[in-house]
């Protein structure tokens, strides 16, 4: 290509910031890329509200009355599967059904490369949409669709293809760390912070896959896939979100010098790759630690640069195209061969509950003398070292206290969870909850 | 090119960190390209023991003897340069030296990318080395130039072309960090944290560059070229370093919930450039305060993305070769054309003293009732706004104490200090202490 033609499907809250970035920025683009960077054409159900809204030239959208029907879109979007004349074609409609997978796949066996934020996609079908374009010989930009603003697909692609990727963690949702951050500096619960992140704009009114952990499992997988080669079912990632935290949890963590997090995770050992989303405990003196608000961060732990952080925005219109339009621009100015993570074969997921990290776990027993010295000689029969043990907060008639091991595995926990049950049956007024600890 | 060869120039600390990853990574990085990326050659001049320091197969280097003369050296150079073969050269000898301007210019002449962590010697002829590289059709690889194994100029050349940087600041200079950060976290005075700082190997045995500013200097101007497009002479950058940091500005500092930091700050307003390296009271909600030892870091506001932080080690010898490979591997992959940054014309540099900046300036005065009335007055007099004044440290017959302002101009500063001087000749005990802050 010798001149960079774009067609943006879907001109709403992110499209629309495409279309006005590539309109306000078209001679930077078009220097940048080394090549005229044209934005031809817009589908969008409602054309005069989004160019109205966005402050978009009207004649870029297909169909000239204000809003076209889902047939007239369908047939807008068929003509641009067809025309020779576009090479990038940005996919800001989102959702996951059937009819979206079809038009993404029909693009790129039309030979346009594809730009999209749309994270859940890319997670349910993403071997499907990669070999079918690698087979086309097209590219798929989502530097989108992983936290934002944070250009971390890029980074893992270009700056650190010098080295072996050991580690990842972060913070990937945006709207479960606003809960989280507000439970703790404002101590509000769950249901109030929740409340107030819906008001303000960061979360949904239906929040369900930010808070369950889904959202920041689909960003998960996809970088898995990138760092460390292995194609990975979303249902293969061990979940879970922050729906059961409470003051005690972030009690717990205070006194512990730590914060609690909803951090995604995944390392590699040897050929063994451990990936979890779940809330742990992270010590103050880790930086995921002090990433309050809507922020995303990622961490990453390279064989030869050590520790690299990033930090930025992980949603919001501009924010989240900005990305969009850095990769169309990449793909122009470079057009380079598809990326190919190295040496993945062979690597295979780790059973989850074998993984040893360091946890915390926090008892609530009855308060009887005798309860630490049973809790810490069950622990240390499985072969677990305790790091120390908190603060008993003796209230009435129950001990509540924790216990923080050095690395274990969930397996190990279990057992001496019920050994301390079979010892003496009944003691837990409620289960002991179960933390990683994340240094 | 379809297979990538590669020389090295210079096989120390960096240039053997480079052979050493290039040797064990070989697969991964060749997958990575989409060819095969081959390291052909070394020049060094001890070859025997580089080899044998870095774990690199003795039969790459030039020359069969343990040791080689200059003059030989120079030879096995001109024959690379002269080598059809070779597509990419390291250049990790080092210096500013016209032998080395001189051999750079010929690898660029004879269509060889140049891949370098020379940060001086960019700096220095920036302008004609990218020049030349532009008219010769190949590339500088200078990743490692700046900030290590941050991967800060990919980041700019390709994540956020989608977007327009307005500010980039940092700590660029880990030996420098690394002394404020035992300063204060010790309370060590600057040349007590010196000496350790040499002893643990963060300083050079000359550490002038690391100290005076000049260091982080070299990399401010760079970024600054990149992203703003505004060529700068080294000597046009307003530069000072942190000899002068007593434990009297870090209380002063802590007083103002900040950190003292020796900060890279650039900021782009209109068509103006304000570009300065020196010490500021970084507040502590801002990330560069929490940047401790030799790290770096670096911040970027940028129109649509907003606040973007990167993170990493700032030095090393493998964290600095990562880079390096990293941007081998990135010619070889997507041999792009040059980056341009957009619409650079008539873009100059501002000057620095009139730029606006909210600053904290320190008095020291005799200790008799009316100093804050006069001192306030003055300012206010300036049209500064005041934002507080901190506490005076009463001790003995002077008065210490800072005063915070808003955003305001060096010049303002300047003549209300001269005002206060001309009101009551000999007020100063010693010269007011003036620190920007930054939010």
């Amino acid at each position: 290509m010798d001149i960079c033609r774009v067609a943006i499907l879907g001109c709403g809250t992110v499209g629309g910031g495409v279309a006005r970035i590539m309109q306000d920025l078209k001679q930077d683009l078009s220097m940048r890329a080394g090549m005229p960077v044209d934005l031809i054409k817009i589908v969008d159900l409602n054309p005069a509200e989004s160019a109205n809204r966005h402050g978009i030239n009207r004649d870029l959208f297909c169909g000239t009355a204000d809003t076209i029907t889902p047939e007239e879109a369908s047939s807008f979007i068929s003509e641009i599967i067809h025309d020779k004349d576009i090479d990038v074609v940005v996919e800001t409609i989102g959702g996951t059904s059937d009819f979206l997978l079809d038009i993404v796949k029909k693009l790129i066996a039309a030979g346009k490369h594809v730009v999209t934020a749309n994270k859940a996609l890319l997670a349910l079908y993403n071997s499907d949409i990669f070999t079918t374009a690698e087979a086309s010989g097209v590219q798929i930009g989502y530097e989108a669709a992983v936290c934002g603003a944070i250009p971390i697909i890029k980074t893992i692609q270009e700056s650190y293809s010098g080295d072996k990727i050991q580690s990842i963690s972060g913070i990937f949702n945006g709207t479960s760390n606003y809960i989280l951050s507000k439970m703790k500096e404002e101590g509000l619960t769950f249901d109030d912070a929740l409340a107030i992140a819906q008001e303000k704009g960061y979360a949904e009114q239906d929040p369900t896959y930010d808070i369950n952990g889904y959202d920041a499992g689909h960003k998960l997988l996809l970088l898995i896939k990138l760092a460390f080669g292995l194609d990975l079912a979303f249902e293969d990632i061990a979940i879970s979100g922050i729906e059961d935290i409470t003051d005690d949890d972030l009690d717990a963590a205070q006194e512990l010098d730590s914060t609690i997090k909803l951090i995604c995770y995944a390392e590699k050992r040897g050929e063994k790759v451990f990936a979890t989303v779940r809330p742990m405990m992270v010590k103050n003196s880790n930086f995921l630690s002090q990433i309050s608000g809507a922020t995303n961060a990622v961490r990453l732990i390279n064989m030869y640069a050590g520790e690299q952080i990033l930090i930025g925005k992980g949603a919001g219109s501009l924010e989240t195209a900005s990305s969009i339009v850095a990769d169309i621009v990449f793909l122009a100015r470079n057009q380079g061969n598809n990326f190919h993570t190295g040496d993945s074969a062979g690597v295979s997921l780790m059973e989850n509950d074998e993984f040893e990290l360091p946890y915390n776990i926090t008892f609530d027993l009855d308060d009887v003398p005798g309860m630490t010295g049973l809790v810490a000689t069950a622990i240390g029969n499985q072969g677990i070292n305790i790091d120390t043990v908190g603060h008993n907060r003796h209230n009435i008639d129950r001990a509540v206290f924790p216990v923080a091991t050095m690395p274990c595995s969930m397996n190990q926990i279990r057992a001496a969870i019920d050994d301390i049950e079979k010892k003496r049956p009944g003691v837990y007024l409620n289960p002991p909850k179960v933390v990683p600890i994340l240094f």
